[in-house]
């Protein structure tokens, strides 16, 4: 284990980890920040993303052996005191455990999808902008093992170090990619064998209706104003029936009880 | 309506409103803050807390004749430009929407489940303690129809101002009520005819398989510990089958499937 102590907060081999929260808004040059011992852990047992580095408070290093020794033997792991922790953050860092990944360049959802096996559960994600909402929908995509997730252009990134965290590392252990033109990626779906299924309120069927098939598609819109009507028409709808007077489900919980839905047919 | 122009952000009429981050920690004498459009027409409708007084930006006034008209008469509106809202508020207060709230006499939970139907849903809270977590749970069950929430002495308070955004106001219209010995209130539901489930990792038998009674009880703890393992020996306990290697969901997200699985019988 390649342990460097850091005494000062501008030595430059520290700079990735300047002022994380500042750097979240303008972005950080093709790497992102993972946060905390699990998704420490996820991030370097994984592969899915290459890890550059890790800065450590010092006190925390000992219950973390397990998980530094999946990285290579030289991953450098900066140690650093609260104090200087702090001031390298930017903020105060009370869970002392940070490491820097490597986006690496992203594939095309349609690549994604190509190389998917024949039984295969993916999520298309249309207009999700919250990083709360992103990360808790990796987080039960992973719970209930879709194959992937797909992105709009119009969804937040789930490589943010918020949505990450929410994601409880989900989003460095689920393949995801972005599509450009949601027709397009409709009709490639189609091509590719997929059952295609939109959540709704004004769905057609109830979930608990829907059967699974061997390739399913679940579509998942914002909130507020839901999927497009343009896609709804050409995709199978399905509703979550709920009670009268507060028929509102936050679009995390909807995609919990649809993946558990669809997860079922997998199990069995 | 009684509409109250306010100049001075010092006005004592809006005493209430005062730093209202800070007062969510030090407590606010038997009282709460309603935030946004969607909570305050819950708070006036349900009728199920009494309604101090709100606090309007004046360009949002307009959108909210309907439900400003659902207070009496001469329920205080005070009006305020953006910079004095700000200033009363102590942050910038962009929704600019709040009232306050009367919490009244808490009614023990032993008081609550005695009054509830002979076909009921409860929930039982144990030692959640997250404003997001609690408010999630809440709009899961109002979405599901579930009849009361019942909280451990360990929980946070739903009352909470961020608790009652993230519930969509479910915390103004779902009853709740606090317990205080687990033993005796499991006793108590017991003897009302309440089957009794505890969502729990190891679980003996699958939620799918689980079947809906009458009068029900779910019960949900920490992500961390998960409910105590003498309280799961007096209960049914029930999993959510997950995918292997990330068998990890959120106690709000297993909320909702919960919820959801149960809600099925009382629908049909």
């Amino acid at each position: 284990m390649n342990l460097i102590p850091i005494d000062d907060p501008q030595d430059p081999r520290v700079a990735a980890y300047l002022d994380i929260r500042e750097r979240d808004l303008v972005g950080r040059h093709g790497r992102f920040v993972a946060e905390g011992k699990v998704v420490l852990d996820l991030l370097l047992s994984t592969g899915r993303f290459a890890a550059e580095s890790a800065l450590i408070l010092e006190n925390r290093l000992a219950g973390l052996q397990a998980a530094l020794r999946k990285a290579p033997s030289d991953f450098p792991v900066y140690v650093a005191a609260g104090e200087v922790m702090d001031r390298i953050a930017g903020f105060h860092m009370h869970r002392g455990i940070l490491a820097i990944g490597i986006r690496g360049d992203p594939a095309p959802a349609e690549v994604l999808v190509e190389a998917l096996p024949q039984h295969a559960l993916v999520v298309v994600l249309v207009g999700i902008s919250n990083h709360d909402n992103i990360g808790a929908i990796f987080r039960n995509a992973a719970a209930f093992g879709a194959d992937a997730v797909l992105l709009d252009q119009t969804c937040c990134d789930p490589l943010y170090r918020k949505a990450i965290r929410v994601s409880v590392g989900a989003a460095l252990k689920v393949p995801f990619a972005s599509f450009d033109d949601s027709g397009t990626f409709i009709a490639t779906l189609d091509r590719l064998g997929f059952s295609q299924f939109a959540l709704s309120p004004r769905g057609n069927v109830d979930i608990r209706a829907a059967e699974r098939s061997a390739r399913l598609a679940l579509y998942l819109g914002t909130e507020g104003e839901g999927l497009p009507t343009d896609m709804l028409a050409q995709l199978h709808t399905v509703r979550i029936g709920m009670a009268e007077g507060f028929d509102s489900l936050n679009v995390a919980a909807a995609s919990a009880i649809a993946l558990h839905h669809f997860s079922k047919a997998r199990a069995g």
